[in-house]
């Protein structure tokens, strides 16, 4: 039976997240894969599940988001994204579709994801504001030096025990992850954005590790305290949980390809 | 009495336009003249009268809009803006605030105007759409040729007679205008901006000449075809009104300076 790879980008501001939620006695929550699976089947006319590469939380973003199902229904490779995309509102699209091994797991065969966690940041006393992307960045009100951050997000690289940036009761067994790169990049003096890849992330690691670096951006940590927060394996250590609107899931990588990143989008 | 000119930039999506609108019997609808003028005597705690540059439609956006005031307050310039702002809803801000001559007339004293309209095209077989920024271009499931729009842009700069390009029962006197310039640029290959600038506009007339140049992008028009598309004076010669979403006013210029497009939202 033919297996499809869906690459998904959705703007998560009206979504609960990426996984299905049907609390008990209530109508489904609406949730990116609760929408595109119910997409996906008016195309092919029969159930399917859908299973997605991360579960993205609610209200973050996504622009290389990782789906696939497997369908009796053999459907042309240059059509399925155009018809899936014409049943899907407009805040989550398919942006690319291939097909792949009837084995293909979108988790367990991911070698690495990519997020980015992108801020505007000022003082309160400033005009300055974000407006027309305001869903998609998060208004952090200080002035934040990203060459201290830069200086601070090499402490994260390797392989480490990184409980300190997972949320306490995270429910995992093991708290080791390989970081592959972390970088932060001023775009304008007023944004900036954090680039963190991974081997595999616990719950809310990018999002305190950018929490962390924000604090270091602002001279409330040294850029040196970084390895020290982390082999302290202890939540308090680290800086708060920023809020989700700043972080897209940009990418995940497969056996020796990357889900390039704006396939369809722009 | 001090009179304060303040820079406006909007995303027009959730806004009846600019001007209030108080409909007999109901609420008054919600404008950014109407939010702007609360802020604003919230701020300085007595009535007061806001005029603006330009009567943008419902769904047109604003990155340089220009208000102005007068009040009995004296207020420092550099709070004034930020006072405004912690009043105003997350879709409407001011980017700058400076004190003017109480005869400052916003629409009157305008020496010229500055659109930008924003496209996404491609075939509607493609994948590709906006989506992170769909609410400020607008698409056109076609793929257009830039280049022709371009040089079809030019058969518009000048002093001519723009009924073609308005409103049927525009209920203006003259429909005479000069478009000092009119530019088609594209900044990938699916995505196009139309920036015009002019002493004064009509009503609907960028829109219309958006709509005009889309069809030549199209190839339903030649380039050249323009100046006789003017000189018809008739409405029906020229292309469709094209929707609010891709429209944004750029700027208002008086007196020897511009109102700078960033100077606070980027």
């Amino acid at each position: 039976m033919p297996r499809y790879k869906l690459t998904v980008a959705y703007e998560g501001t009206e979504f609960h997240g990426w996984q299905k939620q049907h609390p008990p006695g209530a109508e489904p929550l609406r949730t990116v894969q609760e929408v595109l699976e119910r997409a996906v089947m008016e195309v092919v006319r029969e159930p399917v599940v859908l299973h997605g590469a991360s579960r993205t939380d609610s209200g973050v973003h996504a622009r290389g988001q990782i789906a696939a199902f497997t369908t009796t229904t053999v459907l042309p490779l240059d059509r399925v994204a155009v018809a899936i995309n014409a049943r899907l509102p407009d805040d989550v699209q398919i942006t690319r579709a291939v097909t792949v091994a009837e084995t293909f797991d979108p988790i367990a065969d991911a070698i690495s994801k990519g997020y980015r966690y992108s801020i505007f940041h000022g003082l309160p006393t400033e005009i300055r504001r974000p407006m027309f992307d305001r869903r998609l960045v998060t208004y952090v009100p200080a002035v934040l030096d990203p060459g201290r951050m830069h200086a601070a997000a090499a402490g994260l690289v390797g392989t480490h025990d990184f409980a300190s940036v997972t949320r306490v009761n995270h429910g995992r067994e093991s708290t080791t992850r390989t970081v592959l790169a972390c970088s932060v990049t001023a775009s304008t003096s007023h944004r900036l954005r954090i680039d963190v890849s991974g081997t595999g992330f616990l719950y809310n690691m990018v999002r305190i590790i950018a929490g962390t670096l924000v604090e270091v951006g602002r001279g409330r940590l040294e850029p040196g305290a970084v390895p020290e927060i982390i082999a302290r394996r202890d939540r308090t250590a680290a800086g708060p949980t920023m809020p989700p609107e700043g972080l897209c899931l940009m990418w995940v990588r497969y056996g020796g390809t990357k889900a390039r990143r704006h396939e369809g989008t722009e």
